[in-house]
């Protein structure tokens, strides 16, 4: 039986390519794997396929009686949702632990790194499997993308070492300037509808029993928002009714300025305040400095909500 | 500030040995690190301890506001008391995937093999940091004992390979032999109190929200148990009541005829026939081939509780 290899739900390119990566690694180590995905790939990833020639994986959302290696979370919320009906063998991830349990043993790749697949490039040195170029250009772009080209608090040396071992491999004369065109391709929104930006890459947290959606927009400039602001701040507020959540964030990187502006739709809004020291007006705040969600956005404000 | 490395509560010879040898490769690495212990030291470990010339690690049970590395479980229960108001910085396990979750990114090395010493050789190896004699001496017979000197079925190649370095390290000539001497003293079982023998091994699982305790003894001989076997029936029906758990199950396991005698103290006991296809006589049963909790005795029981 063939094992699946999946990453997140609304995927973004770390679950994607590395589930691309890894199934490839552990069909090299005579382990059959395949790589699915929960969800639409992002322009962003489609813009990585194509550059590198791969297709996307296979959609696929039940996992019932399935093994399952689980990439770039581990978070019931975003898992399959019949991932308790699965057996769930193995783990990669670089986020804080969460409530994902299994009855039988695994095994964890788990390291605070900024990228799934710096770790996933660790596992192909441990096994001693060549990364083939296309695979290469797939992981680079990932940890490009997670890391915001190196500018992210959450990217680590081993991120910068990694890119540039498989710059080598994939044959990328300058990283950084593949990354901008990356970067290029997700400032491209204009023509969006609202609902496909928000949920572009998007992500559910349980926080202290209260539901709190944290969507994100990496862009070059903050510009591009500046027709369509109105209609993000109605998305938001309606998708914070639509899920019974207690509050709907977004943020609006801005990769070159390095901050980001997020836009609020809460419950109580006091709790933003409590988290970032800062006040929102209008429902708005601009958060200085902050670029990762998972590193400088959740633990504040999962402290906020305990 | 020093990081504190520490295995489950009522520890064994992995989370001990373990939290030694995990404390030592993080010193060398610059991490300071130290290892502290949840419980008494067993007899098995202190053979061990003395062998090669350690004492056990400080008794240390509250971490509030204090960095943890976890050896040899994910699971609430087993953790220190107070584990919410630490952080935990990495785990190093073989088991499933249990319910201690983070709120920062950290590493897991977890792996489905047959001890967390086996995992803490490959961290060696990963960091190429080199094992000092005594503390491959130690690693060495925590592998021997989690996989009953490779009789278990949770042993694994790895497992056994392991234990092959580490002797030629460690400089013992025959590491099955040492095997046996350990887990003679682990059979000397008389004049010791009922409840210190239930406890000795003894770990509380949460199982569909039912507390299940299950304690385990290995010898070279059921036949020690002769004289006390009333002793350790009343004495695991008590701590059922004491600790308003739905089951507590012993486990006198005979490593040399491979299957283990279950001692059953439970509200419900046609959940054990349920697990394991037998009829438990006068709260107890034998079930054959079984040597291993992990691996042969909580799944089912776990499926049956579902």
């Amino acid at each position: 039986m063939a094992m699946y290899v999946v990453g997140h739900k609304i995927p973004d390119s770390d679950s994607i390519c590395g589930a691309i990566a890894l199934a490839y690694l552990k069909n090299q180590i005579g382990e059959a794997a395949v790589p699915t995905r929960l969800g639409d790939v992002s322009p962003e990833t489609q813009f990585i396929l194509d550059r590198f020639g791969f297709d996307a994986p296979e959609l696929k959302l039940s996992y019932a009686g399935e093994e399952v290696y689980i990439v770039d979370h581990t978070e019931k919320t975003q898992a399959p949702d019949d991932i308790d009906e699965a057996t769930i063998v193995g783990v990669v991830d670089h986020h804080k632990l969460g409530d994902l349990t299994t009855s039988t043993p695994l095994e964890c790749w788990i390291r605070p790194v900024g990228c799934s697949n710096t770790i996933i490039k660790m596992m192909y040195d441990f096994y001693n499997v060549e990364i083939p170029k296309d695979i290469a250009g797939l992981m680079l772009c990932a940890i490009l993308s997670d890391t915001v080209i190196f500018k992210s608090p959450t990217c680590t040396t081993a991120d910068i070492k990694c890119v540039e071992a498989l710059a080598e491999i994939a044959g990328v004369a300058d990283a950084k300037e593949l990354g901008m065109d990356m970067f290029k391709v997700k400032s491209a929104v204009e023509g969006t509808p609202a609902r496909d930006l928000v949920m572009r890459d998007f992500k559910d947290f349980n926080m202290n029993g209260k539901l709190v959606g944290i969507g994100q927009l990496e862009v070059i400039d903050l510009s591009v928002f500046d027709d369509i602001k109105a209609d993000l701040e109605a998305d938001i507020a309606k998708l914070k009714e639509e899920g019974g959540r207690h509050s709907v964030l977004l943020l609006l990187t801005d990769i070159m300025k390095e901050g980001s502006q997020m836009l609020i739709a809460s419950d109580d809004e006091s709790i933003i305040e409590t988290a970032y020291k800062v006040t929102p007006e209008q429902s708005s705040v601009w958060l200085d400095g902050v670029l990762s969600r998972k590193k400088q956005v959740v633990p504040p404000l999962q402290d906020a909500f305990a």
